[in-house]
């Protein structure tokens, strides 16, 4: 039983060297070198003081990111759907209501997901106990109004979820006075760490549902009571051990939120929507038409683009990532064959970076076979 | 509505710099400089040709590892109770029946995640659907034999579900020959990455189930017909978005799989055989006594020492860490209290390391107070 029989693969006697690309779809952005360089720290223990200590900056950079006072505030060990699953499958218990708004492919998925834990879609008949709206539909390049809808949601003894994985630190948000109850995001998007890490935050009106379940949620490893313990939101003296959390990659997100707290999160928001209007300005200009018409109903992070007519959308983006080594990307779930997308998210949002986005774009119009389609 | 009512965090500020620390725990383990420089290569897309290729290589990586020849072999994008979870979840419908063996925390772990998705503990007259065996149980340091048990698992219609978090590439495992049918494993142990990936792997058998299934998994995030595809191991030619990879987790996860398949996995089984006999005579020559009495059956990746008579364990284990900068720990779930635990683990299991946890703990049984418990 000792001797072995799949022998060592040759595939992996190549040395891997990342090809350097301006990340310019819809995420992951472009990570850069202070931030890669946190993450490249050596490994200390998941239960270490300093760990912990890092644990705690993270906490306060989301509070500030969401502009939220909440205490249960952590990020999840995975990536946004991961966090997606963690507010849903945490704040409902099978056979109650989820009304969701689907304007793009999160909603889409956010329905699915309660749906496989047995809720039911709430229509008007059926009270629904929790309302998920995308703030930032980066499939479609809709940034949706969150003003006045806590309130209605509250009125109707219902929880306002909101995803803002595309629109975290690019786009206005006060998780506190919008009466967000759950909000999550990601960290490859405007906060330019890796993929792999998810913001979380519940307001005191989740908790109170959260933690007085009559069933457990689905997940062990994202039940809340145990990641509150974990991340010292529940005011216990002892942590218990959980699971292992991906330590290098908490380091990264620290570095992100740092980064963002330096820079200030209202310059944030002002250069994404500078940099959002000087980019629509100059592809207009090209004459390239947005897709969404409604000026204000623009996502500062993503930019949907309407395909232009008589291309193939595949040949203008691969044109680009070879001749440019930059990507954009064309649509998703709804929006796919209708639009190309472009994301400049954190360090990626500046007029540079439009410009080169704008020069690759001239060209493959230029280049690209008109009478493919 | 614009002005910002949480200010930036102090706390971020400040630099952080990972203290350098021998990691002597069960895990997550040293990470050397070459994984952690693949970590902090730049960013890539989740989907470009480049990232696909490394997913096939970690792929081939695994199923090395595994010792499998098994197509629907991955990476699951979270840790090793990701992992677990992805099993569970795909493994098994509600109502059915599973039957753990509760050898330390994991089995417990896994119990509890059978029942939270409505699946009732198998007993003599209920028949399992899944066995589930940790094979190495670092709560106790015990390894258990796993040649034989397939076969029983098989001439029941059960599938044979194995965790090899704490034993992979440190202990004698051939999934194929073994009979296994659902594998997984983590990444910060012998493999020596950060924590945040896990191996896992399904059998033809486990397949014919998993895809089989009369309801969805509870999980969109952990659905393997979606993950099966986005590996590209369903055959078809397409690839589908469907989660944002931790894109820096993978680069790491491919290096350190590399580095098992250079050093070659019987040489590395063997190191950890001969490197832990040598740390458990040196234990013994210091009147220190091995929790498992069956030399077979002592895991040769973490070790249980009896927690010494007459001290506090804390004290040890904090005192070793002030002074020594090393980091050994207490129990676990049902070994707390009762045993000191050591992992030397892929680049840590080497004779100089135990030299040091020997030395380490000579100076703690010295100076710790023995009149304290």
């Amino acid at each position: 039983m000792s001797s072995i029989t799949v022998p060592p693969p040759k595939c992996l006697q190549k040395t891997f060297v990342a090809p350097r690309r301006h990340m310019f779809g819809p995420g992951p952005s472009n990570v850069p070198p202070r931030i890669l360089a946190a993450g490249a720290e050596p490994i200390i223990g998941h239960m270490h003081p300093e760990m912990l200590e890092i644990m705690s900056d993270i906490k306060s950079g989301i509070q500030y990111a969401f502009q939220t006072q909440n205490n249960m505030t952590i990020a999840v060990s995975g990536t946004g759907h991961t966090a997606m699953e963690c507010a849903i499958f945490n704040a409902v218990e099978p056979g109650e209501g989820v009304l969701t708004a689907v304007n793009g492919i999160w909603g889409e998925r956010a329905a699915e997901m309660a749906e496989r834990i047995g809720c039911h879609w709430a229509l008007a008949k059926h009270k629904p106990v929790l309302f998920f709206l995308t703030h930032g539909e980066s499939s479609t390049g809709v940034v949706h109004p969150l003003d006045g809808i806590g309130d209605i949601c509250h009125k109707h003894n219902c929880l306002f979820l909101v995803d803002c994985v595309a629109s975290m630190g690019g786009a206005p948000l006060h998780m506190d006075k919008q009466g967000i109850d759950i909000l999550y995001s990601g960290s490859q998007k405007v906060l330019n760490a890796p993929p792999g890490t998810a913001p979380i935050s519940f307001s005191e009106r989740a908790c109170q549902k959260v933690f007085n379940r009559k069933t457990k949620p689905v997940s062990f490893f994202l039940d809340m009571t145990w990641l509150a313990n974990y991340w010292g939101c529940d005011g216990k003296p002892a942590r218990i051990y959980h699971h292992t959390a991906p330590v290098s990659a908490f380091y990264s997100l620290r570095e992100s939120l740092a980064i963002l707290a330096e820079q200030g999160l209202e310059n944030s928001w002002q250069r994404h929507k500078e940099v959002a209007e000087y980019f629509h300005e100059g592809l207009e200009n090209m004459g390239l038409k947005l897709f969404v018409k409604d000026k204000n109903a623009r996502l500062p992070t993503v930019t949907t683009i309407v395909a232009p007519p008589g291309y193939d959308w595949k040949e203008i983006t691969s044109y680009i990532m070879k001749n440019h080594n930059l990507e954009i990307s064309g649509g998703l779930g709804p929006s796919v064959g209708q639009v190309l997308r472009v994301g400049l998210m954190g360090g990626n949002s500046s007029k540079a970076s439009v410009d080169m986005v704008l020069e690759a774009l001239r060209d493959a119009l230029r280049y690209c076979h008109k009478s493919k389609v």
